[in-house]
């Protein structure tokens, strides 16, 4: 089995996801607060690219939500902040949601046999249900502006461990910068609060008064729910239909 | 001191060298061969993009060398094996060198105010010698065929770490991709031949019967020398004329 991870969304060639199982992670915060709004009984999160196709889909029953440079869409009911997605408000409700960057990974994503959506709240789950669908498996880090966002790499480390540690008979190849990132996240594994402050990110989430949010989505397998594409909708993952 | 690491030539910006002091790493084997051929007395190595640049360029008292697909190519004097480079006939000689990624690294790096050449061979005394231009720092892993390899992001975490141990009163900033590359180089720094023979170049290497290359240039601390780029030759750093 092979498991290829890519460091952001511009170094992401077709072959990365034909016939495979992608997982896109962008912990700060697309893919944590997908997971969270599925967790806390949103009917399902439907992930697009522009403000513009966000409007275009936009139903009267279904919430619109966003941001663009971490900041909410002037006239949409959410932000893309994972307590927002608490609210009981989402309950039932499917959200039409764009960010910067992590929508834009799984829309890019959308050529694999199975796209999920991987964060630190999720991450063993998330192994789980990919190792379940027996096939190549591509973590992809969506990254910031095309750039490498730590927290990603650590997060793709950690469920590439994860995959790992669930099944010895299998014999799995990596790909160097999957090795480099499980190296990076079993040195950081037991500071990733703080690692993730630190970093690129972290530090701007700081300077806009968003440290929770980091402190939240650096929380390490709080959710079973493994977020996973279904048309145009992400849903929770079935695990029995995955076998 | 802002210190940043790139995974590979093709996603270096104009921007990440203005002003800077860069260090190219292509372990596999490029920058250790360069490195070892001043070690061992060449008169200085020309690094060139192609093979035609290589033969217009080369008078009858240079050498020519270098590598196309780890093979050397037909009618050079040399390859691009390190181990070449430690024969007598290197002496007082200077060397055009043409390989696949260094020398490319080596030459889209150019809009550096400093060009260095940096492997496992010489890490320490590599970091000493950019610490010295008082600069900030961009570390251009080279990689393999716009891919990152791993051997290239380790040595960025060596050197990196080699030059925040060497200076505790400057404060450093690092990118994302540089804090990963650190965090992958300290849990990896006892086991780096066993690391990089497992890697995907030192699998290739060993399917090529150059296993013997990759356990020289995994060797820590084994130069002082620092190649630096002199107008279009790569020659020992003077520490005192960097001062």
């Amino acid at each position: 089995m092979q498991i290829d991870a890519i460091p952001s969304v511009n170094e992401a060639r077709t072959e990365d996801f034909q016939n495979k199982t992608t997982i896109v992670i962008d912990v700060l915060r697309a893919t944590s607060t997908i997971c969270t709004a599925l967790a806390y009984g949103s009917a399902g999160v439907i992930p697009v690219e522009t403000v513009y196709q966000a409007k275009q889909l936009h139903p009267g029953d279904h919430l619109l939500a966003g941001e663009r440079y971490c900041k909410k869409i002037n006239g949409f009911d959410l932000g893309n902040s994972p307590f927002e997605y608490m609210d009981p408000c989402i309950r039932g409700k499917k959200i039409i949601l764009t960010t910067t960057n992590g929508t834009r990974a799984i829309y890019k994503a959308q050529k694999s046999t199975n796209v999920l959506a991987g964060c630190m709240l999720n991450a063993p789950s998330c192994a789980e249900t990919a190792l379940q669908f027996k096939r190549d498996v591509t973590i992809l880090c969506a990254g910031t502006h095309d750039q490498f966002s730590l927290e990603d790499g650590l997060c793709a480390g950690y469920i590439l461990e994860e995959i790992l540690k669930r099944n010895d008979a299998l014999h799995f190849e990596m790909n160097d910068f999957a090795m480099a990132m499980r190296a990076a996240y079993l040195l950081h594994k037991d500071q990733l609060p703080d690692i993730l402050l630190n970093c690129s990110n972290g530090q701007r989430f700081i300077k806009l008064g968003l440290s929770e949010d980091v402190q939240y989505c650096a929380q390490m397998d709080k959710f079973q729910i493994v977020p996973i594409l279904k048309g145009n909708t992400m849903l929770p993952a079935d695990t029995q239909s995955a076998l």
